[in-house]
Parts: C-alpha cells; sequence; structure tokens
C-alpha cells in the first residue's frame, strides 16, 4: 500500500490565490508611481510556438507582448484580462466553478463588454499565459466529463467535502472527472500502471473484466478527445504516483491524437506545462495490429489519408513506432475501432491483447 | 427517510431470461411440430405508428409482422434476430454489458453475418419489439454516459458488487449513470423531487450551490439529448419512488426537444413503454423567460425556425404552455442558453430563477 498524500492541491490553490493578488498588486503598485499600468506576457502568435524535443511538447519562445493602458488600443483587452484576474480570484477564493460560457456571461454582470464568447475565452488564454497556470486551477472548466475507476483514495479540497475520501473503485460506472476530482488531492494507490481508453463501451468492458485488479491499473476513460482537466489529471497520476501511462484509441489517425495530445499537447496551450505526460505510450490499435490480429477495417476515407500526411510531418509524431504506424495505415489504407477485437469474442481484447501489448511496451 | 427497497432489478432481470428462453423454446417447439420456426411482433413501420394521448406518447398500432424461416427472404433477418436473443442472452445470463457496435462485431465472432452496425441496430430494436424490453435490458448500452448526484442510496446488482451500497451525494461531481447504476435497486432517498438538467456547467453549479439540500433534489445530468439509460432512470426515479420530475434546458426548440423526448420519448421507441415520463414538466428556459427576465439572446436562426414549425405540427407538443412558448419564440425570434442568468451573477438562476419556477409549476 503506497501512501502518497502530500497536500499538493491545497498548495497549489494558495499558490494560485496569490499569483492573481500579486497581479492586482503591480496593477495597483504602477498606478500608485504614476504610470499607466501594464501587463506582460509571453508571444502566442504561431511564429512564438517551437516545438520542445527536450521536453516533448510546443512551447512559447522569447518575444513578449505587453498590454499597456496608455495604448488606446489595448485599453480594452487589458480591462478585460483584468476583469477576468478579478472574476477568477473571486471563483477561486469563494471556491465556486464556472464554465467558459458561464465567464461570458458572468461579463454582463460586471458591464464588462465581450464581442462573443471567442473574445472571453481568448482573454482566459492570456491570463493562464500571465499566469502559468491552467484555467481549471482558476475554477473555469470546461463541459465535458470523462472518468476513472481504480484502486486509487482521493481526498477531496471542495467544500462540505473537505478530509472525506473516496476509492475510485466505489462506483462501477466509473468515477467521473469533475471540478472536485480534479482538485483532491492523490492519497493512496495500490495500481503499478495507468491505462486510458478512448471508449466508454470498452471502459466498461474493462471494469466488467476486472482489467484494473488483474493488472493493477488505474482506468481512465478519455471519452473521444480527452477534456483538459483529464489530461491534467492523467499527468498528475504519472508525476505525483509516479505510473506509467498506456493510451489505447482506435485504429486511426484520430486515434492516434488522442493520444499524442494527452502526451506532447496541442499548440494552443503551448503556454502550460500542466496538460501533457511525455512519457505517455500509445498502447494501440495499430496498423500493424490490423494485419497481424486480422481485424475487421473500415477504408480509410480521403479525409483520413490527408490527416495522416500532417501527422508524418508533425514534430510530434517522430519517433519510429509513429512513423512506421503512419506508413502502415498509409499502405493497407486501412482503420479500426477498438471493439473490433471482439470478433474473437468480447474478453479477447483482455485476455490476449492487452497483457501482449503491455508486456511489448514495456520490453 | 423513505425506504423504498423492493428487488425490483433482480425481478426484472429473471423476467427478461425468461423470456429469451421463452423465445427459444418456442422456435424449438416450432421445429419439433415441424413447421419452419417464425417469430411475430408489431410492424414498426411509420403507418403503424400512432401518439396515444392517453398515455401520452407515440405507440404501434395492430399491425403485425412474421419473420418465417419458411420465406427465401426472411431466412437471413430470421437468424439474425435468433442469433441477437442468442447473444442478448449470454450477456445478460453471464451479467456482461456490450455497446451496439460491440454487438456487431461480435457476430463476427459466431459467423453471423451484418452488412452493416445499422443491420445489427434494427434487429436489436427487432428484438425489443419481440420481447417488450428494451436493450438496455438486455445489457447493451449506448456510449454516452449522464450523471445523477443527490441523497438517493442504491444497491448494487452488477458482479463483484452484489448488496453493496451508495449513496449518490458520494462524488460531488456527480455519479456517472451507467451500466451498474442503472441495474441497481433505489433504496431510499429523502428526496421529493427530480431536477433534470441539460448541461454540465449547471449541474455543477447546482450540486455547488446545495440545490439537492436546498430543494430536497435529485439533479439529473441529461449532457445534452438524454442517453435512454437516462431517461429510463429518470422514468424510474418518478415510477418507484413517485418523484415529480423538472427538466431545465436551454430555451431554444433543441432545448425543447430534450425535455420532449423524456416526457413522451421518440417515434421510434413507440414499441417501448419504460423511457417516457409523462408527468415531467419542462421547466425552462421558456421564451416568455427571455422576455421577463431580460436575457441575453441569440438570434434564431433558420434552421431553429424551420424546427419550431415543426414543433407546432407535433403531437406531442400539444400542451398550451409548448403552444404559448413556440409562438413566444418565433415572435421574438431569439433563444437562449441556461447560463445567460449568469448575466445576473452565477448564484441567481438558483436564488430566485429556480424557487420562482418550481412554485409556479406545482401551482
Amino acid at each position: 500500500m503506497v501512501k502518497k498524500y502530500k497536500g499538493i492541491m491545497i498548495e497549489k490553490k494558495k499558490e494560485i490565490l496569490t499569483s492573481l493578488e500579486n497581479l492586482g498588486a503591480k496593477i495597483y503598485g504602477q498606478m500608485d508611481n504614476g504610470f499607466f499600468p501594464w501587463i506582460e506576457m509571453p508571444s502566442r502568435s504561431t511564429e512564438n510556438i517551437y516545438y520542445d524535443p527536450q521536453i516533448r511538447q510546443f512551447i512559447l519562445g522569447d518575444k513578449r507582448v505587453r498590454r499597456s493602458a496608455r495604448n488606446i488600443r489595448h485599453v480594452k483587452p487589458f480591462t478585460q484580462l483584468v476583469w477576468t484576474a478579478y472574476f477568477s480570484h473571486e471563483l477561486t477564493s469563494q471556491r465556486k466553478t464556472s464554465t467558459l460560457r458561464d465567464v461570458y456571461y458572468s461579463a454582463q454582470a460586471y458591464e464588462m463588454k465581450f464581442k462573443d464568447q471567442q473574445e472571453s475565452n481568448s482573454i482566459i488564454t492570456d491570463l493562464e499565459t500571465v499566469l502559468g497556470f491552467s484555467r481549471e486551477d482558476f475554477n473555469i472548466f470546461p463541459e465535458e466529463r470523462s472518468a476513472v475507476f481504480g484502486d486509487l483514495t482521493i481526498e477531496y479540497t471542495v467544500p462540505g467535502y473537505e478530509g472525506k475520501t473516496l476509492n475510485l473503485t466505489s462506483h462501477p460506472d466509473g468515477v467521473m472527472i469533475g471540478p472536485a476530482l480534479t482538485s483532491s488531492e492523490l492519497v493512496k494507490t495500490t495500481a503499478d500502471k495507468v491505462i486510458a481508453i478512448e471508449k466508454g463501451g470498452l471502459f466498461t468492458r474493462f471494469i466488467e473484466e476486472n482489467v484494473h485488479k488483474r493488472f493493477n491499473a488505474i482506468l481512465v476513460l478519455t471519452a473521444g478527445q480527452a477534456p483538459r482537466a483529464t489530461r491534467q489529471f492523467i499527468k498528475r497520476l504519472n508525476s505525483e504516483l509516479k505510473l506509467p501511462v498506456y493510451i489505447f484509441t482506435d485504429g486511426d489517425p484520430w486515434g492516434m491524437h488522442i493520444a499524442t495530445v494527452i502526451i506532447s499537447g496541442s499548440a494552443n496551450a503551448a503556454h502550460l506545462r500542466e496538460l501533457t505526460t511525455p512519457d505517455a505510450k500509445w498502447g494501440g490499435v495499430w496498423a500493424t495490429d490490423i494485419i497481424n490480429y486480422k481485424l475487421p477495417t473500415d477504408p480509410l476515407e480521403e479525409v483520413d489519408i490527408k490527416r495522416l500526411h500532417e501527422l508524418q510531418r508533425d514534430p510530434r509524431y517522430k519517433d519510429p513506432l509513429w512513423q512506421r504506424e503512419i506508413k502502415t495505415f498509409l499502405r493497407i489504407k486501412k482503420k479500426c475501432e477498438l471493439e473490433s477485437f471482439s470478433r474473437y469474442g468480447l474478453a479477447y481484447v483482455v485476455n490476449e491483447y492487452l497483457p501482449r501489448r503491455l508486456s511489448e511496451l514495456k520490453g
């Protein structure tokens, strides 16, 4: 029984509040000293986004931008950014959560004008860039929910649940990954790996077939492209609990990219470090599995082929395994789904495929 | 503290197994007596679907169809139907679940041919029609998952969890509605109503604002159009626990239809009775709320207006409230989202709108 509890999340919330307060204090300070207030941050424009092979994700370069209240063109975005910081501070200190959509509407309560939600989303990303924290850290969450299941005990930090624990095998449909789970402390686990799965049907199959026990695994349902809160949670399982992460998706370019975004993130989150798990591995379905396991397939469509050519040139796909699989997809011109293993019976994917693949990836 | 436990789900599973076995026995009997085996069921063709104002949902009429192994054109669908019944019996007796997609692939393990998934889905619907049970009852589940939160204690019936209970306030992100929850017994509750909510952000807000305690409510997240398992669960809350159901959606034709499908079902589930909650009520956002609360709006688009005209003629929308709201939407040519109440602060929807609407609907 590994004990890991460190009070990490409570510390983090304090840090976030402090950094928001420091931002406010800085602006007050500038004004007290007779300056037009300004905020500086790394530029997020395309020419300042680089792939860093060392840390294996996109990062921002050295170019910086400054929003100053002195510049008439900056007054609006500067004010919006300050309001967003204020509102995030309200949320975080009152321990309430919000969605991106809600922030847009809430602004109207303060007579703060955003042209549309795109504009408020972009200002929220500015705030992430300024603070170096992701919006989930200051309590702005997306709509989508995914799930987790396995022997991991968490301790809540949300109001009304402080100190309460939950073991993530409590509910055999999986425990929803929302604001409360994301902000929990990870207390203890007997698991020695994480298995992330793209699809709900397979996630349920894995639970029914006791994958969590038989493979000592924490199971994560990404439900398609993993929401950011889920990517952050996977990263925590990897970095706090030191668990290796294996990702299983459909065998097509879209499945590959679900894995890649968990591993290496996306260009538009180049300003953040908390969302990527560079050591996570894509477990399949590989194009070579389609051949070796004689899986039922569908033909690649025009749009799949176009996407594969894009991935071939993408720096996140430089690894020989990725390149081999992309080439194989293009050669066989076929794709397949995770469920296609059911062709050999419902339990085949768990009894045969999974143990073989896990030992290959370990080796 | 209301105690409601009745062992309903365990009884139901027995009924389903029996009805599948009876179907098999009937076919054997036909063959033993020297007949080509056949299966009869109500026709699901459009001209046999009627809206029944008494039970307030679509139902099938008296026309019946017969699939006979004697008719060369019937041999394939007849065999597929028998295999599907066999496979459903395997699933149910082994207490494993499957998705629609999985059934399609699993057929290949038995050298049972389906042209595509549409064909296997349609045969599964045939089996529902023959048995009068929904596919979730014989363990075929959709991909989508939604959630529930509130003071309700359930007792699991799935393998490994028999007799274990969970209170649905255990996880403050909400408890996922999957196969395990759906097949649970409803043991006890102090709630006196159900509030169903279309969107994850609002569901979380309601939990954070203690709606479950302040309004004695079980909260259900439909996550857009409610999956069938969720509609069935809402029906159970209403029929087994006698709780009134209130549904809150965006203020547009699509939100209205989310409510209507929970209340009156859809034409393609006319062969089932377990999915509708005719006494459930649509709580808003109403078109008249847009006016009365001066909510932020978006203009109706062409496709919204077209949809409203369709709804106006739909028998499920005959009620004066629906007709009034459809007319108001068409007159003001605006729509709005649930989150738009945040315009008056994050807690406004809970502190002001919700209590007012609930008392209006009760009166």
